[in-house]
């Protein structure tokens, strides 16, 4: 008890003091959880009125932007876009030398490369990230926060960042973490998709999604899983030996499930499109290749060789 | 010591005998697995040179099928399709009369349903099966093993199904188990693909599969499973409340995935088909609905009530 005691005290006096700019849903929820974790968090939003509650947990409010940078040696910006950061901070970019700014705005990978070149023009510490989760889930340490840009940046503030969500630095490139987010949540809609399709399927002769959805999930996390563990390094190699399972038999297989859908009246517009690429990385002669040789028909003609 | 003496013993006393007929891979690593878990195993395989290993295992070959399926209560099919499983069965359907038949042929929905009724009209017990796992997962009980069918056979047989892999009952609908079969393997080939469009992403700015994957599986096994548990009563209850994330919202979102994919030369027929279906979803009216009312344009118009 006494210890537990003592260690909220020093946390008290040596959290770091965090401003965050930008309150809408996500800001706020960023907000609220560094004020649980002991922070001294001061907040500014265009629009006053969204400080209240925030406020009335703790929070110091701002009265205007400078205020508010000068208040904390780390900015947390979470804005509308890369035009709404400009507008807030172009008028006081001369008071943001030495200070860190860690900007969980979503953006594109070219709009992090823009940011972190306005930054080291500056003086302004940059670290670019994307919030994994939605705002219920800013302060689950199960969730991922991904950072790029300045690694001093990163490890100056990684207990900070940790109170948020699990804090993944993806190194130096300032746009990383904006690539990521955007493969992932690709990743997130095709899953998202092909689980709506086979839902639909069972549906359709009288299964609930309640059924199906737990059976999906254990199927996803060990299986399917299981298989990417297997089909990474084989990507990284650029040979996908085809021992369990080939494009050739998938090509088949996919028959019947597209037999199944469309007896069902079910939208086969997936299924269909998956096998046309198996079908063409089949036909660059990956037929007796693993899944991962589908990789070959994505990468498409136009390589970067700069990038690569 | 002396408890663990005695109940190996008495494993090999009271174990089911199994038959197992066909050994292809599959059937092969059934038959291993049931031998290793201490049934008395009889094998038979058009081809009795695939036998070899099993009986240098302790399996007893079989001369003929009607010798095989006079061995054992418990017969358990993989063979190549259904055409496959009557040519051996047909000929010694009179001696088929109170065994108990697990077929785990790959087969349609349609397919088990014929055969649940071939098997009826034979007094032949029958469980319709469908394997989530590659042979080396047999045995794994992470694996699921789905069966639908008769209940009987079923429970009297379910300790020995769980030697093979976590053994999941889907009810007395023959085919539900091949629904389930494919439906699942839809979701496989959609989760592959937009992991490989991620991973050629991330690719082209030089991130290694080996890099991209695992923070790509923490993502499927926390986040987006976390959103499949709070879509599925959504869907059952055909209301989407879209508090987190709307269609219109995500819209907008794979504009930048889109666009991110293009200017490194990566594919994007996925991401365009996925943007395509979520605006049907927000032309038909679910624009402020979560990403679970896409299942509405997905189930398409010809809905077969009788079915449903």
């Amino acid at each position: 008890m006494n210890s537990e005691t003592a260690e909220n005290k020093t946390d008290k006096t040596t959290k770091t003091p965090v401003t965050v700019i930008g309150l809408g849903n996500m800001g706020s929820a960023l907000a609220a959880t560094l004020l649980e974790n002991g922070h001294p968090t001061t907040v500014w939003n265009r629009s006053a009125a969204k400080a209240k509650p925030l406020v009335d947990r703790g929070a110091r409010l701002a009265a205007t932007s400078e205020e508010a940078v000068a208040a904390s040696p780390l900015i947390i910006t979470c804005v509308l876009d890369l035009d709404a950061l400009h507008a807030v901070m172009d008028p006081i970019a001369g008071s943001l030398a030495g200070k860190d700014l860690v900007n969980l705005t979503s953006g594109s990978p070219e709009q992090a490369d823009e940011a972190a070149a306005w930054a080291g023009s500056l003086g302004l510490g940059h670290l670019d990230g994307a919030i994994m989760t939605t705002p219920p889930g800013v302060g689950n340490p199960e969730m991922m926060f991904l950072y790029s840009g300045s690694a001093q940046v990163f490890e100056a503030h990684r207990p900070t960042l940790a109170a948020l969500g699990d804090p993944l630095y993806l190194g130096q490139e300032p746009g990383r973490a904006a690539l990521y987010d955007v493969a992932l949540l690709g990743l997130m809609w095709s899953t998202f998709t092909g689980w709506l399709h086979g839902t639909a399927l069972v549906g359709a002769d009288a299964t609930k999604a309640t059924d199906f959805t737990p059976v999906a999930i254990r199927w996803m996390t060990h299986a399917v899983a299981g298989f990417l563990d297997t089909y990474a390094p084989q990507v990284d190699a650029g040979r996908y030996p085809g021992d369990d399972a080939t494009v050739d038999v998938q090509i088949a297989t996919i028959g019947h499930l597209i037999h199944a859908a469309a007896d069902r009246g079910v939208d086969n517009a997936l299924p269909e499109l998956l096998k046309a690429t198996m079908e063409r990385a089949s036909a660059a002669g990956h037929g007796s290749d693993s899944y991962a040789s589908v990789i070959e028909v994505l990468r498409g003609e136009r390589r970067d060789t700069l990038r690569v």
